[in-house]
């Protein structure tokens, strides 16, 4: 298996390719929250970019849908739930469908739907995303940094490289970017909060109040769910 | 003194800035060639993208000009010498001018050409660097990675990485990019030559037979030289 690790950037994502598999990482918070919330036991997860869209699937939607979602880190006016994992509770979530909005991962998942294979990994589902890849052996995978607003985020990279380590259990050729993200993980594990916490994003959510959290989404293999995105929806994929 | 790490991108290179230093690396094989050139005494050296530019220049030059470069890591028909850090000697080089063209490294020279101060940095002149960036210390400085026709290379995400760190002498705010370059450097500094040969670019020199030249440039700190751009020229700082 082919391993990459990429920056997001619309327009800079390889070409739909049956045998590539797409894996999103935005760990501060949008893929911890669609791991918690359908580990919790929600039944899809629609993830859009547009506050807009967001509102238009919840007005549209046949059944009550939970809207969740952040700008600028905080909760949307109007909307149920903000963009912390501890708010996406089975009491709150289970059977439900959620309509998520975020900055970063959405738009990242939005940009990549095209492409046959898409899974959505964090800390949280580490080990569970690892293991999908491995069973289902796809020729390549490229793991997409979600990033923060078009910058570079040091937790994604990092996630990535947690993740990279974890498949070569099995036949892999990580290329450059993913040996990169391997040894700045492999230096960071020990004092993953530590190294986190000096990172931009980390720092921004801790200044509002927000440090649970990011204490929350450096746990690690918290969650035994791999997110899949079906038909426009993530829902938890089978166990492979 | 904010540090980051970027991978070069024309277009997307932070704006001039009097405050801001940019440092580009190229680890293979360009920057190592130009630490080599000057530090044996090369008086100036023109680095253009383009070979028609680099056979322009040398036409033009009053005085006779060593012609060096490579294309497609290979040296280019009618020029005087290639890429190798070990054909720039000082019998060859001593007081001279020479105009090299390269694929990566001249590339992203020519892109921060209008930032006000612009250092080449490379294994083999880290520490050199390094001082003086702390003696001048500027508000930012951005560590431009050369990369390999527009993807990541490894080599120079990890020596940025170990400039990162030499750089954490002083006062520093490493921003995300940085800090994971830097652990990316700490995780792979004790076998820095194994790491660095399971990248694609060192792997595809090696495949021409060009492993003399990776070890050469992996090796730390042999030379004592800042190139720096001055006028469109590299010349060696005067030290700070």
């Amino acid at each position: 298996m082919e391993i990459d690790v990429i920056h997001f950037r619309a327009g800079d994502l390889p070409e739909p390719d049956a045998a590539r598999a797409i894996v999103v990482i935005d760990v501060l918070r949008a893929t911890t929250v669609i791991a918690a919330a359908l580990a919790n036991g929600a039944r899809e997860i629609l993830a859009v970019a547009q506050i807009e869209d967001a509102l238009q699937l919840a007005a549209r939607s046949a059944e009550p849908v939970l809207l969740g979602g952040e700008a600028h880190n905080a909760k949307i006016p109007g909307f149920d739930a903000g963009n912390s994992p501890l708010e996406y509770g089975p009491e709150r979530v289970a059977g439900r469908r959620i309509v998520l909005r975020t900055t970063n991962g959405t738009r990242a998942l939005d940009a990549v739907a095209g492409a046959p294979l898409v899974f959505c990994a964090a800390f949280a589902n580490l080990g569970a995303v690892a293991r999908a890849l491995l069973a289902r052996a796809p020729g390549a995978v490229t793991l997409v940094c979600a990033g923060q607003d078009g910058t570079f985020s040091l937790e994604d990279f990092l996630c990535a490289g947690a993740l990279v380590e974890r498949l070569e259990g099995g036949p892999s050729d990580p290329q450059d970017g993913a040996i990169a993200a391997r040894q700045a993980y492999v230096a960071s594990r020990e004092r993953l909060r530590a190294v986190v916490e000096s990172g931009s994003h980390a720092r921004a959510l801790i200044g509002m109040g927000l440090q649970d959290d990011v204490t929350f989404a450096l746990h690690t293999d918290r969650y035994d769910v791999v997110p899949a995105l079906e038909d426009g929806r993530l829902v938890a994929a089978s166990p492979a």
